[in-house]
């Protein structure tokens, strides 16, 4: 069994969920500057999250390059990402409605903290299935990132019943780490 | 006539179908725990639909690394299935709404039902079209799990009637049998 | 320029007109047998309107098929045809909320009447870029069905005045006519 | 890292963006000619919208028919490009509703403007980061077209808030200009 269906669909998933966050903004409803003030901080959630599908595309096409064979526990462990990614939108317009109260900053956090959780299970699940895969051997070695990603997700949750400025502050920050793409992977290819 | 296209195509409104149905989570109202309360019916509604979506993802994939022969009849019963499919997402919403209400259940239940029929045909035309196809022959000396399903679903409608949970219980069984994927295509292959 | 991406953006702009088109369906508000009637007539508008999609996706599989080269003169005439099918989707949910009336019914005539014209557009100058392409020349000889469902689709539009149920019915007759594929093209494949 | 899954990807998204765009388009209140009288600025706000997804979908496929090596940056910088691109719908949306007003002529052509310059930083990236890549060498020389564009949605975002009906028209000269491919690099090519 091949990859390139499952990256299809992956692709597919990804890029409507990315595209339907668009969806939750609302169009003004005056006419003139003031009336687009509303919109800026929900416009900044939008980016925040359409950055974090990037990151999960970027990363998703790094590991697939490297992954070798599918079997179906990988077909629905992948499928288990795209799943908590697609409640990604509307815990944005959750967020965007009420991004200083707790309870939609812990959810946004813990569908970050799930789907990072989820990447993780495909890589484990990837090289037991194929342990003799060198690219994706390499490519394990150094799990700090993700590890770090995985723990600042944890804090920001709880955090963010004192602090949600501070869990969305941490947010953007493990997503700043992230925009750089995935140098082990690509390393281990050349 | 090569089956890559129509890969692509059902990978297409498969991807679409999984995603449009979260546009039916509404955002919840409030921004306290309490006001997640309702959504969590819902999400389980979602979660079901999810996988159903992805286990005919999953059994469509395998399916068509055996078929080799498309024509404009098997065109149009993918899109038969497709069409069923696509009646899902309302549906998951309808039962979201009405849990406990037997004509929600019994709908979900008849659109599952016809899914399952329409996946079947797919199966016996493409065998008919390309009856040299030793691994579509293979795959089809054992259809118990997709004859039990294609019983259950009739059986959960009828007792939708009298006790809608027990056919929402049955519609989760099913798809809990179809998580694994299907090895008798696996084996053929192999 | 090979066609391969134009037949992949294309693929996924039908798939998406097609799924969206269910998004025009309401749930219904009551949990009962008598909450599904309304229902009836946009669904079957629905229906329709899949169908229409359905053939022009298999056509346009069926046709760049054959076509070979390719230039940006025909990825406009590509898009003039996704932009009128783009308009399906509103017009079947006019459609659906006043089938009796005529404008619905002849905007939805003018829709399928311009797609139908596109698609000519489409094949006429894909046949002057590639005039020595064998199996496009012989796909021409017979353009009997396109020229009749244009014919009917105008026909259609003006007893929309007086009959919309009429102009329904020609509508539907015509989607019944090209369920059958494009055996033309199939032929001249073979 | 070849360019096929991002081609793939970015094919999905511009093919949602057009799409979700006639979302905006809402279904006619009455049945009779004069309700659609309303919808006849929106739609042609919707025409111009869709030519331009469809000028940097043709746009897009010329240059990545040339570019060669893809890195985490150019991902990023597509991303970037479909970000500005994802905004448009909502911008449409407001633009038709509100098509005499300064504001909402300016938001588009800022969106216009951002996607010219993210597009430009693709192709410069692109080539320093294949610098002897002769045919994308060539398709720089004559970046007169590109150039004016820029320009000209600037001096429509001034002339915005005097004159917004000069405004839409340069918007929609700009894209007159597109509509021819870009022939630079179908030179090159050949």
């Amino acid at each position: 069994m091949t990859t390139s269906r499952l990256e299809a669909f992956s692709d597919g998933v990804l890029a409507i969920i990315i595209t339907i966050m668009v969806l939750g903004l609302e169009v003004p409803k005056g006419d003139d500057l003031q009336s687009l003030v509303p919109l800026i901080p929900k416009l900044l959630n939008y980016l925040l999250s359409f950055i974090y599908v990037g990151i999960y595309w970027n990363n998703h096409h790094h590991l697939f390059q490297v992954i070798q064979k599918v079997n179906g526990t990988l077909l629905w462990l992948n499928l288990l990402l795209l799943f908590f990614l697609s409640l990604l939108p509307i815990s944005t317009n959750w967020l965007g409605e009420h991004d200083h109260s707790a309870w939609p900053v812990v959810v946004y956090g813990m569908i970050l903290f799930l789907s990072s959780i989820s990447f993780a299970l495909i890589e484990k699940y990837a090289l037991r299935l194929d342990n003799q895969n060198e690219a994706l051997q390499k490519s394990f070695k150094n799990r700090k990132k993700e590890i770090a990603s995985t723990l600042l997700y944890a804090i920001a949750i709880v955090l963010a019943f004192s602090f949600p400025y501070v869990s969305i502050f941490l947010y953007a920050f493990v997503a700043c780490l992230w925009i750089v793409p995935d140098r082990r992977i690509e390393k281990s290819l050349s």
